[in-house]
């Protein structure tokens, strides 16, 4: 694991935030290309003027060994990365800190601090990279606070091992806190590797995804961690909630599945049971452009309803590729990929472009098939490289905070019968609001996952910002809040693998049948009777009676 | 929906069930190929000389006009199609039968139903085709009785109805209540079909496939029915439970996934969102020879591993096809198939044959490919009608019964690394309690679904009962308790695709995490209150405090 401390109030580690040139070029780029105003400069707050209130509690002494309530740990695992946190972590605001951070080094000890933190109601975060966007591994702040007698981040950086292989059945034991490049460098010994690959890949690790129902670089089939979960452990108050090592079963509503997106409200997942594959050996990639996004889901459609299971099949529109930086293209754009560890993937991606081309799509450079000899450099996968650090997060996601522009996302999932009209609602209603709000903004559209039935969309927007922080996070949450009411109008989900946590809360409680919310309280009441895990997160306490 | 009654102690209908010259030809069989001694032939005990009890209650007036408590419906209603409810039932027993059947005709029927329930504390036992072998079909019996003023049977049939098709999102809105034929007759308008076909394809329906998380046609990827549900209606005690549709989320525990595998403990499914698909129009089968099952599992463990993602991937040992008649076959046999809507599978299965022929399989006869011209009979599939009558139930099954046979399976899925010792461990297991219990049998070996970490197993005993029909249920049940138990030291689950119900639920209680036992329990106390769902199915309700 990298000693290098992570980035307080952005994407990737401290010594790779944005550099003056950087933020120079961004500026530059903001003001000619998206035609924003005149971007200031702010200056981030040094840690050493920040407010990082004093704790209210200390570990007890036979937690102590692996417990601290130094404040600079304090602040690095007071927030993830949703971007009013960003902003309140660059401005030096750090009043929701956790009294102790914990660093459990086994099962045991985090069986521990459950014991300790459900005896004296101390509220439980746990936290694996701590990168999630949703307001989930943040401690309780305001009134949520008021119910605790303090808070704890359970930071689960020390179980970071491989425990097992199965290579026969492909699967391996995996701790919770094991981050994405350190359990693929584990199981490189066994020529195998966990292929999934979210965008937070070198941040975050396994008992986030699970906890938050992760989504990875796969388009199709194994798109949520949830397909590649064989078993887990989850150490709740109540005692260890762990399941069979089982390819399938039908016995009873699913187990695995109340574990994922769990969001840490009902325990801590320490382990499980991945399935695991070789590199791929095979691989074909294509770029597709469309004069529009229907156009383009057109033909996505029929390329995942024929089953063609591609790896990759993203849509980015032209918003998109020029906020990105690809002024260049001036259409929608497709990416294509194939990938397979028996056999050549040409038929499939062949197949895949005959289906855009009936669709009107265009692929000037056609595909590009790698064989054999892939898969052999240290980067597990040059797309992921290129999607998860320089294409988004680190450039654009970096410069947002201090050149002021409010940045933030919408996503769901909506079949395809209902698209076309949903697309154009919330179109229209980033619209309606970005002008009142900022005087002007740009959004744009992605299919990151596509499923036979409907695609996952994903709106990014960005429109220039105010200076004052406070002011600026509420223009982030009404712009936002257009889009979720938009997308509640339609009935769909806040979130498709970006998790409830607090921030999509009140639209989560409109989606879960009514019923089902009652009946996750009840789970909680069992699983952690005292509500001390995560509060404020995806369900309540049951009522005390 | 065919107007014939069904048979009330076998598979199919009443003018099916076997003749005098089918008998014969079995009696012969069991004695001179599998070496049984020689077989009594039973009489069924006619229907009005039955054990029926009287009813202890009856419907209300306002429930009246969809409810009876006709004799013989009640009878038909009593059981489902685990091998002691055929004995009882060819033996004239009928003692749980329900007091009323229900047939709602509307969802606020299945309500005014549940109310009424409630009220009374009558015990409700959800029945769609009533094919189950699990015993979770039945209405309570015994102790589990008592606690209860009467038992009302509720019978989909009425709700079975396609309401609604959307062509684009190749999705289907089907009551809980349509049988497997009538789904896909009311599809075929559009073009489009359920690919789901258990054996019990068309003797059952969408609410029990749910409920039970039935297992399909489809040997890998889309195994069990959860994989094709997008969104469900539950009608419970407490109100509806009715999830979204959505092509996937990440809010939260997917609570589709507690309805499938509820087995009417929670409440009635009756309806659901079902993904749907044309027919496939290119299609290639093959049967590959093996010398061992280990040997043949080697090369499925392959194909599956390289995801070439075979619709059919079955093994059946050499005393499967035996039993079976297939006498001439001396070796294990692997049958593949590929299926796909949109282009020939020819590719794929010759590499899955590679594989096969690398392990050290033999195609004597090569594949077999069908092309766009396939599909257009009456029967939905071919293989279906081999294996869901003439193959497995119509003949063998139904049979057992006069000819005193002690038949049943026990199936399971296990990881590739533990499958030779854990074969080797039930077989050993079924030798040992065979000859003490029936002097002799045969247990057959099959793989009925396969994944990338390993197959689902299954194995079918037969052997010589005795006369005596609560001897013989004996006999079954030490026989199924030999093959749990060893299912049981190897940590695996009672049951892939065939439920839990009443007969397995003593080991299900093992299965499950002790948390996930209670958080069930818990759940059941939110969404039925007073107890009365499917008593002694799953889970108990919680305890009164």
């Amino acid at each position: 694991m990298s000693s290098t401390p992570r980035g307080r109030w952005g994407w990737g580690f401290e010594n790779e935030l944005i550099d003056e040139d950087g933020l120079r070029d961004r500026k530059a780029f903001l003001e000619s290309v998206l035609d924003f105003p005149e971007r200031p400069v702010l200056e981030p707050t040094p840690i050493a003027e920040a407010t990082i209130p004093e704790p209210e509690i200390e570990a007890p002494d036979h937690l102590d060994s692996f417990c601290t309530s130094n404040r600079a740990v304090r602040a690095r695992r007071t927030y993830g990365m949703a971007p009013p946190e960003n902003i309140r972590a660059f401005h030096g605001d750090f009043s929701p800190a956790p009294d102790v951070v914990a660093q459990p080094r086994t099962e045991t000890d985090v069986e521990d601090v459950l014991e300790w933190a459900t005896d004296r109601r101390v509220a439980v975060t746990p936290v694996t990279g701590g990168t999630g966007v949703a307001g989930g591994t943040s401690p309780p702040a305001g009134e949520n606070r008021a119910d605790y007698a303090g808070t704890v981040a359970l930071d689960l950086r020390n179980l970071n091992d491989v425990l097992e292989v199965d290579e026969q059945s492909r699967t391996a034991l995996i701790e919770g806190g094991t981050m994405g490049p350190d359990i693929n460098d584990q199981l490189e010994a066994h020529g195998l590797h966990l292929r999934h690959y979210p965008q937070s890949y070198e941040l975050s690790g396994l008992g986030g995804w699970i906890a938050t129902r992760s989504g990875g670089h796969y388009a199709t089939r194994y798109t949520h961690i949830d397909e590649l979960v064989e078993s887990v452990r989850m150490i709740c108050p109540a005692g260890a909630f762990e399941t069979q090592r089982l390819p399938a079963h039908g016995a009873g509503p699913d187990a695995n599945r109340l574990v994922c997106g769990s969001e840490g409200s009902l325990g801590v997942i320490t382990r499980a049971w991945m399935q695991v594959e070789p590199r791929p050996r095979y691989r074909s990639e294509a770029a597709v452009y469309f004069d529009g996004v229907l156009k383009a889901a057109a033909a996505i459609r029929r390329i995942v309803q024929a089953k063609l299971y591609p790896a990759n099949c993203r849509l980015h529109d032209r918003v998109e590729t020029t906020m990105y930086g690809l002024e260049d293209v001036d259409r929608d754009m497709v990416v294509l990929g194939f990938e397979s560890t028996d056999g050549p993937t040409e038929g499939a991606i062949e197949r895949a472009l005959e289906i855009c081309e009936e669709a009107g799509g265009d692929c000037p450079d056609g595909p590009d098939h790698h064989g054999e000899g892939y898969g052999c450099s240290r980067s597990p996968d040059s797309d992921v490289v290129r999607w998860g650090r320089a294409f988004q997060m680190g450039g654009a996601g970096n410069a947002a905070i201090p050149l002021c522009v409010v940045r933030g996302t919408v996503e769901t999932a909506v079949t395809w019968d209902r698209f076309p009209a949903f697309h154009e609602a919330m179109l229209a209603a980033f619209d309606e609001v970005l002008e009142p709000e900022c005087g002007m903004g740009h959004v744009s559209t992605r299919f990151s996952h596509v499923y036979p039935d409907g695609p996952a969309v994903y709106y990014t927007f960005q429109a220039p910002g105010d200076a004052d922080p406070d002011r600026r996070i509420e223009q982030w949450r009404r712009i936002k809040r257009a889009g979720l009411d938009t997308v509640m109008e339609y009935d769909l989900t806040p979130t498709h693998h970006h998790a409830v946590g607090r921030n999509h809360r009140e639209w989560y409680a409109e989606q879960i049948p009514e019923n089902y919310g009652e009946s996750l309280r009840a789970v909680k009441g069992v699983l952690d009777p005292a509500g001390v895990m995560n509060p404020g997160v995806l369900v309540d306490a049951p009522e005390e009676e």
